[in-house]
């Protein structure tokens, strides 16, 4: 039905699970089902894509939910829940834990598969539900009716996705969900027919399958859950994210390549082409380095991204501006990696005082400033203005000093920083762990530009 | 009738005109008058503060007006005018020449008095002047009718302002005209009823003497002529010159002193203190010199001026931040001083592109930087952006660079820059002519600051 271009067969081809791999996965979902069935305590259900068959050759997420009557009271819930999931899990492997999102849940590594035991309510209508785990079961169910015929189409997607770097609704990545790409591919019939609307997007775009919407977002990019009228699916794609996914749409479109479904390969830089890069460039190089916050990514790498945006104002504030920031969040550390275009300022900064016309506040200015040895309180376009000395006149002091901590960080990252933090410069912010990160750093180029340049699509 | 403060009384004791002055002055005024009479071919008028009895001992300037027939043709004015001040100037001295304001004139120097022989038409009412100089003799007249008893006042006035260095309606002051000092005298009748006044001054201040404005002005302050109800006699005011005389108004009525009438000091700096100082500042001063082009002040000035504004401008495009600047005419040669906080840069910067909605822009910006070796392009909210090599790394190279021609200098300035100007930095900005200028750029303050720190009314 669908005409496929050679190079997206080839691609399918690694992408489509093996039946071995079907065999040995969905045989431990028929496992664990039985296991649930038995305890007659609770529906057993397999979501997520494995269920959907639309995951990708050499996942092994299993998320299977475990459904309770809702009548029990939400702490019965949790207490019942977790037990039950906590007594499956022990009968396969001793390598289980619990963890927490809206509610807490048990992951278990069986049989090489990651393995989410998940308690939830069984209610009848999407409508019903009591939080946000209760949704998920029909997300599969309205999948799963309709996806038949499509699913290359999700895989082919999901690749195409991941290889631009914008697949995953996590915090750090602000992309696409695997549900967004199901419904992306169901509303437009396929790849194609998806990329070629893509092209043409513009912030503010809304797609409501269900035609049931019921409720104004301001997101850039709006897909109506059509399982429930006021929920985007799309929120937490960012508009760079979008308009990277529409660049590398009119990319494919124009001159499709198995560049497009190729992951990108991690590429650290080594300490001395760090020291040669800065060199060339006659930047300022700065890390500003902490402990992690002992809370999981999407609790801190919005913190993260909060703190470095004070952070950059903060230098702004005190006259040095900034090139380019970014953070990382790692195991054991933090860094906010922010290259300056100057790092040294005079000793004098302008300082702007009321309108001359505010005779209360104006004779204040004059009084506070009048005696100092600097030039001024003066007249600039009716306003005072007077020179002041300037109290940080290197970056590296500013960043290092406690006005660090007075500043808009997020909670975790301020108690952090509370016990101390470290600032490098210049070669001294390469460490082995952030090697790949301080490259990206440096490499800045939309997904689209990276497969051009990768493809060697350009004379220098 | 009017209480003056002992200063007051002191000051104005040095003021007035001593009696051999008078009768010098107005002796010589009567032997012109007396020339023009016996021409026949006009009537004589002493105009300007001379006439007003307004003068400060020390002012020599005789301002003779000579009234023709309104009905001679504008040619024949400017031909028969010129010929009779030739001749009226020539049998007093050998000393005149030919000058220019909105019609040609004589300036003599007679017995060491610089006298002006201005022709003008003798029209019977303001509304029938055919240009600016057909004015004068209504303004002499309107003020001479009225101003008796309130002398004293307006020579306190005009040295007040005189010291503040506002005294002048001339492009490099933007300050108080003499006649502008009368009028402010008259309405608010006296020095300190002014003073009270103009101490809660707001820009947009309108006053009209004789109630009769006929059109709108958005000069921050307003003072309509009363013999023109469509001139704005306060038009040179600057907004600062009038927030200066705000200040300084407060100032005085808050601690009068003797200080507030005592001219500015002339005080150079030398080129080791000004080596001491940029070195203390940690700042980048760069100095631009080039011949006076051979025109007048008037002409000159506002070109210097918006020429300063323009290499600003330029400088700032190209990422080099100018803390102050400043321009000065001389004789021989005019500067402009620029102090930077930074004046090299690294090797790249940004460059913004159009977003990434806007398909075509966005192919073509996206297809000229791809080939780069720099980073980029990159998305940042929703906009293309890249990396560039800057082209300037140094202000100096900058401001040496031909690129200055293309920038929106005034004509005359630009004529002047074709053939070449010269570029000065650090201390080599230094030049005895423009050493007091240099001075005053580094010891900006507002003229009432001013006189607090010359009073010794500071600590440090």
């Amino acid at each position: 039905m669908v005409s496929r271009l050679p190079l997206e067969e080839k691609v399918l081809a690694d992408l489509r699970p093996t039946q071995a791999e079907k065999d040995h996965v969905c045989g431990l979902a028929q496992r664990v089902l039985e296991r649930i069935r038995q305890s007659g305590k609770a529906d057993g259900m397999v979501v997520g894509s494995i269920a959907r068959h639309t995951w990708v050759s050499g996942d092994r997420d299993l998320d299977i939910f475990m459904l309770f009557d809702p009548s029990l009271p939400r702490e019965e819930l949790e207490t019942q829940g977790l037990a039950l999931a906590r007594s499956i899990a022990s009968s396969f492997t001793e390598n289980y834990h619990e963890k927490y999102a809206e509610h807490p849940y048990i992951n278990a590594t069986i049989d090489d598969v990651d393995v989410d035991l998940v308690p939830c309510y069984n209610v009848d209508s999407a409508e019903r539900i009591q939080s946000a785990v209760d949704r998920t079961p029909f997300h599969t169910r309205y999948i799963t009716e309709k996806i038949n015929g499509l699913i290359d189409d999700v895989l082919l997607l999901k690749r195409f996705t991941k290889a631009g770097g914008i697949y995953g609704s996590d915090q750090m990545t602000e992309g696409f969900s695997g549900y967004l790409c199901e419904l992306l591919i169901l509303h437009y019939g396929g790849f194609t027919p998806l990329l070629a609307a893509a092209a043409e997007w513009k912030p503010q775009a809304i797609i409501d399958i269900e035609n049931h919407v019921a409720k104004e977002f301001d997101e850039p990019l709006v897909m109506i859950d059509p399982v429930d009228p006021k929920r985007n699916v799309a929120a937490a794609v960012s508009v760079d994210r979008m308009a990277e996914f529409v660049e590398l749409a009119r990319g494919y479109l124009e001159s499709p390549s198995a560049l497009f479904f190729e992951l990108p390969k991690d590429s650290p830089i080594t300490r001395d082409d760090l020291t040669t890069l800065i060199d060339r460039r006659g930047t300022s190089l700065f890390a500003i380095t902490f402990p992690t916050p002992p809370y999981i990514e999407e609790i801190v790498v919005p913190q993260l991204k909060r703190s470095t945006s004070a952070i950059c104002e903060h230098l702004a504030r005190n006259g040095f501006s900034v090139h380019h920031a970014h953070y990382r969040m790692e195991r054991e550390e933090c860094m906010i990696l922010i290259e300056l275009l100057v790092s040294e300022l005079p000793a004098i900064r302008s300082h702007l005082g009321p309108p001359v016309w505010n005779r209360v506040n104006a004779e204040k200015f004059r009084s506070k400033y009048r005696d100092s040895s600097l030039p001024g309180p003066y007249i600039d376009n009716g306003r005072y203005e007077t020179e002041v000395p300037r109290e940080f006149r290197k970056a590296a002091d500013l960043i290092k000093s406690e006005g660090m901590l007075q500043i808009s960080l997020g909670k975790h990252v301020r108690q952090s920083l509370v016990n101390g933090w470290q600032v490098h410069e210049g070669r001294e912010c390469w460490s082995p762990v952030f090697s790949s990160f301080i490259a990206g750093f440096f490499n800045r180029c939309s997904p689209f530009v990276r497969h051009e340049k990768e493809s060697g699509n350009h004379n220098s």
